[in-house]
């Protein structure tokens, strides 16, 4: 009994300061030969230290609606004034060399991709309570009232949408939120539903070794 | 943040001679203090090494047909002339007190709980192999031709119902199914659906944060 040997898609979201790059970051390097993470592609300008084809796929507003156009993206949304979006192939690609794919996208995304594949697992990511984001957004020091107030005002748009995912993780202590992760993701492969295949194979051996009295005194 | 501290109730199945007794006696030893193994009333008679209140309770036939009447059980069933049931008391204390209860029962039983409680998480247990399960069958050596054959044409009936579980263990190395059905129980604490209460609070809490300017400027 095999199971199926394609990969995961999970979708990675929560809210800004409950630390889901680090999670992801420590989760790839942890068991860098399980995962992928997928590359978003962008129309918004590198910042120093970027590089092209690692943080994002940097690309014209003109490059970027053509795959649009030629339906080369999994999901994409517009926020503040640029585009981000999944290239299809590169997820498609992974998930058949049996890798499980990690996206990290915010709600708008998630939910495309739910709706157009029904099997993504979905993991939304939590500081442990909201005063704690509130510390974490402020404790950054870099940014002013304004910017921390929008990005409250987002987590609670953000934390409307909860319900649709599948996971609940409250990032308190990193190691152990990598753990859990990871064995969310890990146990997905253990669903009846991803393996249905090897079950009727099964069904059918069984069903020949249930009608052949005269083979089985043989092997008594 | 708090997760709901009301256990999993778990249901195990799975073929003869697949292993799950052997899963539950090492799950439950390795951690005693998470899970709480629901012990079933039973009118077959006890065998050589078995005690009351420990594999089964042990009642007449009388007795048990009177749980059934005073709605004493949360699933029942005859099989080969005998009546098997859950005891409800047990099973709602354990649960209560924050243990994940797992009920070891067939098929039948199975889908009689998971109507009653749409949260019951059921597990199926199998061999590696449909050939791997007949040579287990016959390799204990104690049973006859028909025997055998019976068990085989269950094994038919009873994969007929996987497609009804939520996951599906292959028994393959003990100590790694052990392990794969320990993840599988605690994930399940971090479901969306199990914490919608933690869920609710923190988006309440999030909305007052956000119009308090005055506040977070004083915390800068």
């Amino acid at each position: 009994m095999t199971r199926k040997s394609r990969g995961i898609l999970t979708v990675v979201s929560g809210f800004s300061g409950a630390g889901k790059g680090s999670i992801m970051k420590e989760l790839l390097s942890s068991y860098a030969e399980r995962y992928a993470l997928s590359v978003s592609a962008t129309t918004r300008k590198p910042r120093p230290g970027e590089t092209d084809g690692v943080e994002y796929f940097f690309k014209t507003r003109e490059e970027f609606e053509q795959m649009i156009a030629e339906d080369e993206l999994i999901e994409y949304t517009e926020y503040v004034g640029n585009y981000y979006g999944t290239p299809k192939s590169y997820v498609e690609k992974q998930l058949n060399d049996g890798k499980d794919v990690i996206l990290e996208i915010e709600i708008h995304g998630a939910l495309q991709i739910k709706e157009k594949f029904s099997d993504t697992l979905l993991l939304f990511v939590t500081a442990p309570t909201a005063e704690e984001l509130k510390h974490r957004l402020i404790g950054r020091g870099t940014e002013s009232v304004e910017v921390i107030e929008s990005r409250l005002e987002r987590a609670v748009e953000e934390s409307e949408g909860i319900e649709a995912y599948d996971y609940l993780v409250i990032n308190d202590v990193l190691c152990e939120s990598v753990d859990e992760v990871h064995h969310i993701i890990q146990n997905e492969h253990y669903k009846v539903s991803r393996n249905l295949e090897a079950i009727y194979e099964m069904r059918s051996q069984l069903k020949g070794f249930a009608h052949q009295t005269d083979v089985l005194k043989g092997e008594l």
